[in-house]
């Protein structure tokens, strides 16, 4: 059995910057990935669009045929005249991080207020606003409930900018699910390849499954899965695959946060499709919902397509180079699915 | 300042065998422990009163004036002859681990029922029944909930073997808590260090914070240390520490649940009773309680007495001894109140 995706697009990537951009660039088009999101969190962060336009031009060196869509690192820096500038280079979105609540955070936002003109001047520019939706742990706050806590900031960011188009990323629980829902069209949500896999049980005894957001209850999983597979095109594929050195990982206190998933990106999800009997609904979810949203046409990408092919492989050990080597999600498992380019 | 703790014990600790058993062993009388409960899920379990007296003896031998609570392994093997049999080797205790919780519980039950006989024959020899409080995950179990599933059975037991002494082993939960001040005298729990500083915020980035059961909600920790300094005689000590060699613990898939607190044991608790304001709880709720319930004397422990020292002093980064290697709770933190023995 085979199934013409068309051009995939994972619209939420962490391609890092030195070594470590050079070893997971190229996995874009290994994982069937026509189109992809870039986030902004390197170190120091991309906070002007000149900065931003020249990590393009590198991206686009180590895998020519993809096609990259940039943002920015929302911060103080990031005042209506960028956004203004952001539109004319070509920038996509600007990413909004709560500070301290993941890898590369620290110079994230405390308070909405202080960028209501910018989110204005967004809204007049039509520039994507990309929330990663957690309030940072605090007394009553924790990795379980901090999405949860954030959804009311959400809804009121999305209620004082009705077109305002924001994408809540990699959301992970019920609750999540019910509010994006709840919001207008102009409001939709990543969901990642890993979290239609973990649950709270799953990342404890397995640094290679921690990430932010944690993931969550089997009933928050169900959610997502019952979302990504439902053909709403208010939820569509980005992988948030986040590679992290392995000592990084393994190295026990301040362990970082992230799961790669870039190699197979396609082939993780389309396992989780078949599973639930809706590998009719996988080409929207993978290709069609999150060019729409980003107004991207096909004719603008590369003309290779990406087949599914049903050949099971298993999932290498390790990405590994010059002594850089990364883990991938679900290292040594048999995954279903494969995909293959048209040329 | 300093407080007179006269003969602390520790009434859940894993001493393991072979190498780690001698790295660990003498840490008991390090800690502060005058008499502890010993586990006896190693590999292979303990499972006949004759190896449970073998097992001790080698204890011994490690820490000559530590008191050594012995405890048999629940299985199929053991029948209400081999209780009576306990009874007269003077063994303290009866470990039920649900099969398949944590670590080393591959034997433990997986239906409560077919050991009513030997519970009944507990219950007449006056021998303790010590639980891991956990349900296995499943559809709707996970590690947040798993003590909180287990409940209902813990009030079962209970009730059909209403003299049966009963330890809830390192409870975690508010609801535990409430659970167990509803049932009567015969229930009580241990509490460990660690559940007293951390919640599910604390493991995903640090292996050394891992353990089984896992560290919950804020207001799970605050309803533990609540207890733990309320003065009631039904919460008392046990650390629960569960060394592992690090490579076990920072292996990344599969790594091992646990967290090694025995070095620093009662300095462990001292630190969050002075934090509560409750430092004048301590004595009942590290020496006290546990051996009023396991009906020790103090005239059958050794004469030595801990005093509690205002003498702060940093964790070691590790205790490692021929390529053996554990890694401490809190490992590099400093620790404000240190333990002296009377000689």
């Amino acid at each position: 059995m085979s199934l013409d995706l068309g051009k995939p697009g994972d619209f939420h990537v962490h391609l890092r910057d030195g070594a470590m951009k050079e070893l997971v660039t190229p996995s874009l088009r290994e994982g069937g990935v026509s189109v992809c999101f870039v986030m902004p969190n390197l170190v120091p962060p991309l906070t002007n669009p000149q900065r931003v336009l020249e990590y393009q031009k590198s991206l686009q060196k180590l895998s020519p045929r993809t096609k990259f869509l940039m943002s920015l690192y929302l911060c103080n820096e990031i005042t209506p005249e960028v956004i203004v500038a952001a539109k004319k280079a070509g920038i996509s979105g600007v990413k909004c991080y709560p500070a301290g609540v993941t890898t590369n955070s620290d110079h994230g936002v405390s308070s909405y207020e202080p960028f209501y003109p910018t989110f204005a001047e967004m809204e007049r520019q039509d520039i994507v606003l990309n929330i990663h939706g957690e309030c940072p742990s605090g007394e009553d706050i924790h990795v379980l409930n901090a999405e949860e806590k954030f959804l009311p900031t959400l809804e009121l960011l999305h209620s004082k900018f009705p077109k305002l188009r924001i994408v809540l990323e990699h959301c992970t629980s019920k609750a999540a699910i019910k509010a994006v829902k709840r919001c207008g069209p102009n409001v939709v949500a990543t969901i990642t390849a890993h979290h239609l896999y973990l649950t709270v049980d799953s990342w404890g005894g397995n640094a290679h499954n921690f990430c932010k957001p944690v993931a969550k209850f089997p009933e928050d999983r169900e959610a997502l899965i019952e979302a990504a597979t439902s053909g709403s095109p208010k939820f569509f594929f980005g992988s948030d695959s986040a590679p992290h050195p392995v000592e990084s990982k393994t190295k026990g206190k301040g362990a970082a946060a992230g799961v790669f998933t870039q190699q197979h990106a396609i082939s993780y999800v389309a396992q989780v499709f078949d599973n639930a009997g809706k590998l009719d609904k996988l080409r929207g979810f993978v290709t069609d919902f999150g060019k729409d949203f980003y107004r991207i046409n096909d004719a603008d990408l590369d003309s290779a397509t990406v087949t599914l092919v049903e050949k099971p492989f298993k999932v290498a050990d390790e990405l590994s180079k010059d002594g850089l080597t990364v883990i991938p999600f679900q290292a040594g498992e048999t995954l279903k699915w494969a995909v293959e380019w048209s040329n």
